[in-house]
C-alpha cells in the first residue's frame, strides 16, 4: 500500500463483542477499529476547518477524476460483493441497489462535481451585533466537526456521504452495510489516493471494515469523538441508531404522508395531486400512503379515485364509509393506516371534516409531507398551521420534499424530527455555529 | 380540587420499577404517570401553536400575579422540603439553593414578566422563496412541541422552565429534583390555577410526582411524545440524561474554560482578564479552570500573577515548568487539567508557544468558553478560527458566555454540543422550523 493508505486494520478477534487491532506502530496501546478511526479522523478536525473553499473544490474534484480512473478496481470489488450476495440469497431489488457499472460511477463522480460547484456555507456570518460594553459578537457557520454515518448497502452513499462532508469541512467516519464493503473499502482506497494530491488530509475519511453489529453499538457511543450520527436506510436502521445512541442523531426518513382532499377542492387538480403523490414514485418517503377525503366530495367523486389508481395497478384498503360509497376496496385496519407502504398500496378514508382530517394525519403521520387541497382559504390556513410536519402543502404534491426540488443542491437526508435541522437538509445542516467575540479587555462586574 | 387541575395521581404501587396509576375516569387502560402526563401535554401542543403573543404574554403574566399572591401556599411546602432536607442530611449550601421565601418568589414572579416582554420568535419568517415551477416556500419558525426538563432541587427552575416553555408555544413536562418536590408542586398548582383564566390550557405544564429514577429513565426514552429533553444541573445528571436518553437531547454546562496569555499580551489587561475570569463566579460554568501562559510572558510575569490568586484565595496546582518559576504551586496532575473545579482552584501551565495552548485546549477544554489575550493580531486570528468552542475571545473574559450578557434577554442554558443551538441559548433555541409550500396544483414530472 502506499504512503497515503490508512494502516490495515488487524482483528485480532472478530468473535469478541468488540474487535481489537494492534497499531501497527506497535507502541500504542490497543485500541478497537472503530476508536481508532474515529481517533485518527478527530485529529485532522482543526485542519479541516481551516481549509478554503477552494482547497476543498479541488479535492472534490480530484475524487470525482479517481472514480473514473479508478473503476475498474472499484467494478471488481463490486463483482466480489454481487458474488456473495447471489450466494447469500440477496433479492434482485438489493442486488440492483449494490451493483456497480461505469455509468453508476459516472454518476458518482459527477455528483461530487456537482457538490463541488455549491456554494460553501462554512465562514458565513449569520448574526453580528455589538453590546454596550463594546464586546462585537460575530456568531459564525463553522463545520460540525466528525460526521458518523451508518447505510445500507448502496455503495453509491459511500461517495455522496463523503463529498458533502468533506465540502462542509467535516470528517467523516462511514459505516456501510456489509453486503458492500468491498465496494466500499475499494472506493475508499481510490478516494484516499486522490486526496494524498490535495491539501484535505486523507485521514478526514475513514471507513469501519469490520462488518459486525457490534461496530455500529461502538460508533453509537463515542461520546466527544462523534459530533453526530446520520442513518440512512430503511426505517429498522433508523430505529436501531436512535434508540441506542448516546452521541446526538440527525433522524431522517420515515414518511408517512397524507393528501386530504377538502369539500371545496376543484376535482381534476385534487386527483391530479393525489395520483402524483402516490403512483409518480411510491418507494419514496414522500409518497402518500393515506388518502383523506371529505364526504361530500367522496360522495360525488369517490368512485372516480379509486378507477383511477386501479388502472395504475394501485391496491385499495378503506375505512367502512369508503367501502359503501364504492366497490372495489379492502378494509383498512388500524395497522394499514400506520403502515409506511413504499408500494402500490393506499389507504382510504372519508372524514366529515377538516378537524378529523387532521387528527387523522396528527395520530397516523410521521411528521414529514402533508398536503390540503382546497379551494376554502381558511380550511387552507389552518391546515398549513395546526399539522405539525417538516413540509405542508396547499395545493401541490407532497413529493416535492427533496433538497434538489427545494433547490439546495444537495441532499443529506430528510429530517422527520424537531432539532437542528427538519425537512429536506443541504449544505448548512452540516455545519454547527460559534460565537467569536472581540474585545479590548473586558471584564465583568 | 378546582377544574382546573389535571387530576391527582395515584402511585399504587411505588415500588415498582415502573410506577401505575389508576385513571380517575376508571375506563381507560392503566398508563404510568409519566407518559400519561406527556399525552396530557401533547394533545394541547396544536392549541399552543396557533396562541397568539398576546396570549402567551397575558398568561405568563397571570402566572407571575399568581406566584406572589399565593407564595403562603409555596413558603408552607417549601418549609417541609427545608424540614425533610435538614433530616436527610442536606448541605447548607443545597438547603440554601432549595430555600424560597418572598423575596425570592418576587424573583420568580420578575423572571416571567421579563420573558413576557421578549420578543415571541413563533411564526418568524426565516426564509421565502419561489421554485421555477411556481411553488412559493416559506420557512416558519414553529414551537418544538413537548419538551422535558430534567433538574436538580432548585424550585426557580420550575418557573423559568415553564415561562420560557410557554412563551415560545411549547408543552412542557417537568421533572425536577426530588428533595423540592413539595416546593415545584405547590409552584405548578399555583400556576396551573392562574392559567385557567387564561387561553392557555393548563394541560401544557405537567410536573412529574414520582421522585423515583425510574420516572426520569422512562421520560427519557417517549420517543413520539417527547420532542426534545434539556437536563440542568451538574455534569453527573447532565451525563446520565445524555448516555440514557433515546429522545434528542440538548446538552448544556459542563465548562473547563481556558484562558491563554501570549507572549505578545498587554500585561495588566492579562491579569484582568484572567483574575476575572476566575474570581468573579468561581462557581459557574463560564469560570476559568486552567490559566495557560506563554513561557516569556511566564518568566517576567509569573510570580505576580501567583501573588494576586493567592491573595484571593485561590489554590493554585501547575505544571513542573511553572513550580520552577515561582513558588506556591502545588503540581497538577492530567485529572487536575480534565476538572471542572467551579472553585477557587486553577490550574497553571507553561507552554512554548501558541500551537502548544490550542493543543492543550482540543485535548481538555469542554467546548464551552476559551480566550486568548495577545496585541499579535496573527495568533488572535488563528486561535479565534482553530478553537473549537461555543464561544472564542480575544481580550476579553469567558465569563461573558451568557444569555443575558449576550443581549438575549433569557437563558435556558449554554449548549455544549454543536447541533440545534451551541453557546447561550435564548427563546429561538426553544423552536424548531416548518417548510410551508403554496401550490396551484402542481405535481412532480
Amino acid at each position: 500500500m502506499n504512503g497515503s493508505h490508512l494502516p490495515l486494520i488487524k482483528l485480532t478477534d472478530p468473535s469478541k463483542e468488540h474487535t481489537y487491532i494492534i497499531d501497527e506502530g506497535g507502541s500504542s496501546p490497543i485500541m478497537s477499529e472503530v476508536r481508532e478511526k474515529a481517533r485518527l479522523a478527530k485529529q485532522v478536525t482543526n485542519r479541516l476547518a481551516a481549509l478554503t473553499t477552494e482547497q476543498k473544490n479541488n479535492a472534490l474534484l480530484k475524487m470525482a477524476d479517481a472514480l473514473v480512473a479508478g473503476q475498474a478496481a472499484i467494478i471488481a470489488a463490486n463483482q466480489e460483493d454481487l458474488q456473495l450476495g447471489r450466494e447469500n440469497g440477496l433479492t434482485s431489488s438489493l442486488l440492483d441497489r449494490l451493483a456497480l457499472n461505469e455509468t453508476r460511477i459516472a454518476d458518482m463522480a459527477e455528483g461530487l462535481r456537482q457538490v463541488a460547484d455549491l456554494p460553501d456555507p462554512v465562514g458565513d456570518t449569520l448574526e453580528t451585533f455589538t453590546r454596550p460594553n463594546g464586546l462585537q459578537v460575530k456568531k459564525l457557520r463553522v463545520p460540525i466537526g466528525l460526521i458518523g454515518m451508518i447505510y445500507e448497502a448502496r455503495p453509491n452513499v459511500t461517495v455522496d456521504a463523503a463529498g458533502l462532508a468533506l465540502k462542509t469541512g467535516n470528517a467523516v467516519l462511514l459505516r456501510g452495510g456489509s453486503s458492500a464493503l468491498h465496494s466500499n473499502l475499494a472506493i475508499v482506497r481510490v478516494l484516499h489516493d486522490a486526496l494524498a494530491d490535495t491539501d484535505l488530509p486523507p485521514q478526514a475519511l475513514q471507513i469501519i471494515e469490520n462488518p459486525d453489529r457490534a461496530s455500529v453499538d461502538e460508533l453509537l457511543k463515542l461520546n466527544g469523538l462523534v459530533d453526530v450520527v446520520i442513518p440512512r436506510g430503511g426505517q429498522s436502521l433508523i430505529q436501531t441508531v436512535v434508540k441506542n445512541a448516546s452521541v446526538p442523531v440527525i433522524e431522517t426518513g420515515a414518511g408517512i404522508c397524507h393528501t386530504y382532499i377538502d369539500r371545496d377542492a376543484d376535482v381534476d387538480m385534487a386527483l391530479d395531486i393525489a395520483f402524483n403523490a402516490k403512483v409518480q414514485r411510491p418507494s419514496v418517503c414522500n409518497a402518500m400512503e393515506t388518502l383523506l377525503i371529505h364526504q361530500h366530495f367522496a360522495e360525488q367523486h369517490l368512485g372516480m379515485i379509486v378507477n383511477k389508481f386501479q388502472e395504475a395497478g394501485v391496491e385499495l384498503r378503506g375505512c367502512e364509509a369508503s367501502r359503501k360509497l364504492t366497490d372495489g376496496i379492502l378494509a383498512a385496519t388500524d395497522e394499514d393506516y400506520a403502515t409506511e407502504y413504499n408500494d402500490y398500496i393506499l389507504n382510504l378514508k372519508v372524514v366529515a371534516d377538516l378537524a378529523e382530517a387532521i387528527d387523522h394525519i396528527g395520530k397516523y403521520g410521521t411528521m414529514h409531507s402533508e398536503c390540503i387541497v382546497t379551494n376554502d382559504a381558511a380550511n387552507a390556513a389552518r391546515f398549513l398551521q395546526v399539522v405539525d410536519a417538516a413540509a405542508v402543502y396547499h395545493n401541490a404534491s407532497t413529493r416535492f420534499t427533496d433538497g434538489f426540488e427545494f433547490g439546495f443542491g444537495a441532499e443529506i437526508g430528510i429530517s422527520t424530527q424537531k432539532l437542528h435541522a427538519r425537512g429536506p437538509m443541504g449544505l448548512p445542516a452540516l455545519t454547527s455555529t460559534k460565537y467569536v467575540i472581540y474585545g479590548q479587555g473586558q471584564i465583568r462586574a
